[in-house]
């Protein structure tokens, strides 16, 4: 039996729930609130030491990180295949996914917080603000989170992150030519893992910087047409949050856009 | 054929090498002097876009990150193996190794630059010392880097540093109950990537913290034992060097351990 420990809109429970969907596996489903920071309390910190979703639970083994568990995944139900064959291919998708864990997720965290959920956060009390930040176990993305939060677009964080994503958007584009996906003309692992990525910069209203590049804004169109989109993403999308994150999003594009021009 | 560009000292070398090793594959050895600064040279670059080594060429095709270089050379040359064959034991290898990359290794870089190298480098002009920090790319590293020449053991990057060394050891300490390598009684990935790390806080003359942990001093002195750490690391160790390091490491030792009861 497969146990999901997820959130509705986090971008690692995304990817899982991608490649869940595209194997057609059903999973027993557990909310974990991000919002009201359930990933802290005492009994899912036992499964997931980082305070982080999801935690997949296979008949009774714990998995964590969403990348391995995508791994393991192909490997423990092989069809339909979602990682090549070919030694040089297999790298190549895995440099996607290694470059989303050690630098694009870090920068999501720096965006989401700082344009969509900010203004939610800051009508909190100061002393509840505190402990949902004192309570995120790594330094870097601790100090990260309150600096976004109490600075917004203008957090000295925020250019370096905007430009992360630019800079995959780029690669993607180039990665782009002449497939139809990021490493062949199969869905793979790795597009499970950009989707993410490119729909959050959507949710906090930079389309424009997806429409730029005309490869990456067909590669958009052409996963939401899949049946696993449906089933493991836009199924999940809580609209009114999402239009709140765009309204957001667009009172900020004009500096999101004069960062870039720097 | 295979060609790699490498530096003796370099953790992330070392676990390639170590790997090409244990499987008894030679190599074309491409020297990159990261002390001279080799690693940001625009034709090296045009190899490594993160101006970083190992970088291995097999047959002209161009790999990185040596996490992935290893999976890569585990499946191209698959005897003997070093990944295991069950899903969930793969799934705890690559727990190390993906901890290693984002957790352990950025703080090898705060202790090396804070502890070994940075009496060497303040030998050098305020110009030249700029130089070197600016050409590398990634901001945070960049930073960090900045820093601990700056402050030394006083870095306020150090305590998290040495605090996540020695979690790292904790957990190898509890890993290795029951079992002589990581993941199982076999060497694997996981072993070859960790060893550079335990060796680089011996290096650093904390060598107390590795023996106050018995099943990981009994670990370190099994894979020092094996014939692949004479030909992939021990052969390439700098002694002056490596005195020189554990010299500056005996200075700080008295504040490692402040900072450890703090």
């Amino acid at each position: 039996m497969l146990e999901l420990y997820h959130h509705f809109l986090s971008t690692c429970s995304q990817k899982v729930r991608l490649v869940l969907a595209e194997k057609g596996l059903d999973y027993e489903s557990h909310w974990i609130d991000l919002i009201q920071g359930e990933q802290h309390a005492p009994a899912y910190v036992k499964l997931n030491p980082n305070h982080v979703v999801p935690t997949l639970v296979h008949d009774g083994h714990v998995l964590i990180e969403s990348t391995l568990i995508n791994e393991y995944l192909d490997e423990v139900f092989a069809e339909p295949s979602l990682v090549p064959s070919d030694p040089l291919s297999r790298h190549a998708m895995r440099l996607w996914t290694k470059r989303v864990d050690s630098q694009v997720h870090p920068c999501a965290g720096v965006i989401t917080f700082g344009i969509g959920t900010r203004p939610m956060i800051l009508q909190r009390t100061p002393e509840e603000i505190e402990l949902s930040v004192q309570a995120i176990p790594d330094p870097a993305r601790r100090e990260a989170r309150r600096s976004v939060i109490e600075h917004g677009i203008k957090a000295p964080e925020m250019q370096g992150a905007i430009r992360t994503f630019v800079s995959m958007l780029d690669d993607m584009e180039e990665a782009l030519a002449g497939r139809a996906f990021l490493v062949s003309d199969d869905f793979s692992l790795a597009d499970a893992c950009l989707l993410p990525y490119v729909l959050r910069l959507d949710h906090l209203a930079m389309r424009p910087l997806i429409e730029a590049r005309l490869r990456v804004a067909a590669w958009f169109e052409r996963i939401q047409r899949r049946d696993s989109y449906e089933v493991a993403v836009s199924e999940f999308v809580p609209e009114p949050l999402v239009q709140s994150f765009r309204r957001h999003g667009e009172e900020v594009f004009g500096e999101v856009q004069a960062m870039l021009a720097d």
